[in-house]
């Protein structure tokens, strides 16, 4: 398979007259008006043509900084790096501190499949550390704290973590970071989803402790929270010594995020918590309709809420081979949907479900699922 | 030192007053009018704000195809990758083809100095080619000969090259292909400034051959020809079997190129032909401005005329260490220019001269240079 699941299902959906996707995790929202109205602003009076700094626009870098002041986490505008997504972001990350002797990423799963691509590129050896299901998915401590040693280059956790919705506590995010620390490790939190929460469902962020800094890299997207996956911008702060390990790789990845886009990300933060209320109502009503089709599927899925995120996990309650699974639904079916097992251990007789998608396809993509279980009797 | 010497000197004349940079090679054009109205156009009408498929729309590959035809170079839509600029093309080229058995590159040198940094990142063993300088920056064929294995994976060939301005023949060009084709190597062609050129000098593109297809990525971009380099976008296209190869690995590092730069570059292939002969003649300009003053300056450097590319690249007549001279002219006479050493072996007592930028930043510059010159009589 060339692409993972995620992205060869939702180019066959694409391609397909007639499939709904609830597959690749694509806001169906557009972008804010506020949001374009600042990229053609900027198309008249900046210079959105050149090159910017590696780092980032300084106006940008500065916003950033503030920003986090205001969430406790203290970050000058050197200790930022403006990424072309945070998909980039963890590609220069990960290129820059996996080395042939501290080579080891610990990777919670079942997690975002992208990861595991990304750390083999960057030459990683990937440790998958069991999430427990039955524990509300609970990050293994015992499991990690047997594999950490001082091989161990990365822990990388996604928090709220995709495909499962669920959260990390403050005890184990301060415990993963602690044994960090001890290894001369880096604890990279993806926090794409950061912003996408439920139910007054908050993530602690580890980052509001300084003695932490230099073990953390935190990675923030605008992409999920704003709805600008196509523009391709990001950031990720973290200590001084490791921002300049990864400027340079950065730089030799892609000289710099798109300029239009870090103006398009300037005006997300402008508007910052006027969007995101406005999501957070949007959001939980596709949840919820999401969830009265998941209730009626009870005799095949069972399911928890997701705290954060937009994505659903159910688990097949009889043994099922989810790839052959999504497959059929996808030719007989036409609903695109994505295996559990792409997401790593962990993930097998799980479909992940998106209700980040339009409404009207999440109604008509779960009544065909539906039709399909029980016509199928699975 | 962080980055190279060229984004260091570019971001010391960003942060410093009264500093000219003749550094980085950044065009002082803004984009064409008509790409700008396609951007706006694209943002009421198309979805910019989605991921695009990870291969680039359709729609502009499609275009891109159409445009290699009519250049007599055969290539589906498939065999085609929008990438986020020519420096994302390379990195997920090198990463794709690059393996701990077969690793290493060859490069001709004096080149562009992120080439290095990405070979480095790929893990990749770099093996400088020498250009001959006395004979037009010819490449060394026996000295290629020479070093060509079977562990070679790349031979990467800056045509025109950056710094020299140099052109590779076509009969170098196809000699380098069928050695690279005998050894089971790759040729990357990286025409970053493909479409610049002056005196009527043409580039020869060996994909024109289809039996050389499977041994040649072709990588062009939209940053120079059209003043797109904020936008990060570009192309590279392949035979379909190594296009699969790369596309997990651009899709690890970006996900897709950024989507309004897509509409962008849409515009850019439609209003190719009036943008480019415009630029010609702009670019003609500024390079015989600067040659006026390098001919002024015969007591000190001695410079052959660019074909292609908007650098002048000038040899002193004593030899020099040009760091030292870059830095001392940096901060006692105000502009920045890069020291040739940065760009590999051969560009020693060498400076690099962007004529790209703004014509009174030339003026200004060179008279900076010029004094400085005259007044510490090297």
């Amino acid at each position: 398979m060339i692409l993972n699941a995620i992205k060869q299902m939702e180019r066959y959906a694409r391609n397909t007259s007639d499939v709904i996707s609830l597959s690749q995790g694509i806001p169906f929202l557009n972008s804010d008006n506020s949001i374009r109205e600042a990229v053609v602003n900027a198309l008249l009076h900046n210079n959105v043509d050149a090159y910017s700094d590696p780092q980032g626009l300084l106006i940008l870098r500065e916003k950033i900084s503030e920003m986090l002041y205001m969430d406790n986490m203290n970050y000058s505008e050197g200790e930022i790096i403006v990424s072309a997504g945070a998909t980039e972001a963890l590609m220069a990350t990960f290129l820059s501190l996996i080395t042939s002797q501290k080579n080891e990423v610990l990777i919670p799963t079942p997690t975002y499949s992208a990861y595991f691509r990304i750390a083999e590129n960057a030459k990683g050896k990937i440790i998958p550390v069991p999430l427990t299901e039955k524990e509300g998915w609970k990050l293994d401590i015992n499991f990690l704290k047997k594999k950490i040693t001082t091989d161990t280059s990365i822990i990388l956790l996604c928090n709220p973590n995709n495909p499962t919705g669920s959260i990390y506590s403050k005890e184990e995010l301060l415990e993963v970071c602690l044994l960090a620390k001890k290894n001369d490790a880096v604890v990279v939190l993806d926090e794409v989803y950061g912003e996408m929460l439920f139910d007054n469902n908050k993530i602690y962020t580890p980052c509001v402790l300084s003695e932490l800094k230099a073990n953390i890299i935190r990675v923030v997207s605008f992409s999920k929270d704003f709805s600008l996956t196509g523009w391709r911008v990001a950031f990720l702060h973290s200590d001084k010594r490791i921002i300049q390990k990864i400027i340079p790789v950065h730089d030799a990845i892609i000289n710099c995020a798109p300029v239009i886009s870090q103006y398009a990300a300037l005006a997300a933060i402008e508007n910052r918590d006027r969007i995101l209320s406005a999501n957070e109502i949007i959001y939980t009503q596709q949840r919820d309709i999401m969830k009265s089709y998941l209730d009626d599927l009870k005799p095949f899925l069972e399911y928890s809420m997701p705290k954060g995120a937009y994505f659903f996990f159910p688990k097949f309650i009889k043994k099922q081979n989810v790839e052959d699974f999504c497959f059929r639904l996808l030719k007989k079916g036409h609903v695109a949907i994505v295996p559990g097992t792409d997401f790593g251990p962990g993930g097998e007789d799980h479909i992940r479900l998106c209700f980040g998608r339009e409404k009207e396809d999440i109604i008509k993509g779960m009544e065909r699922l539906s039709k399909y279980l029980y016509n199928s009797r699975l």
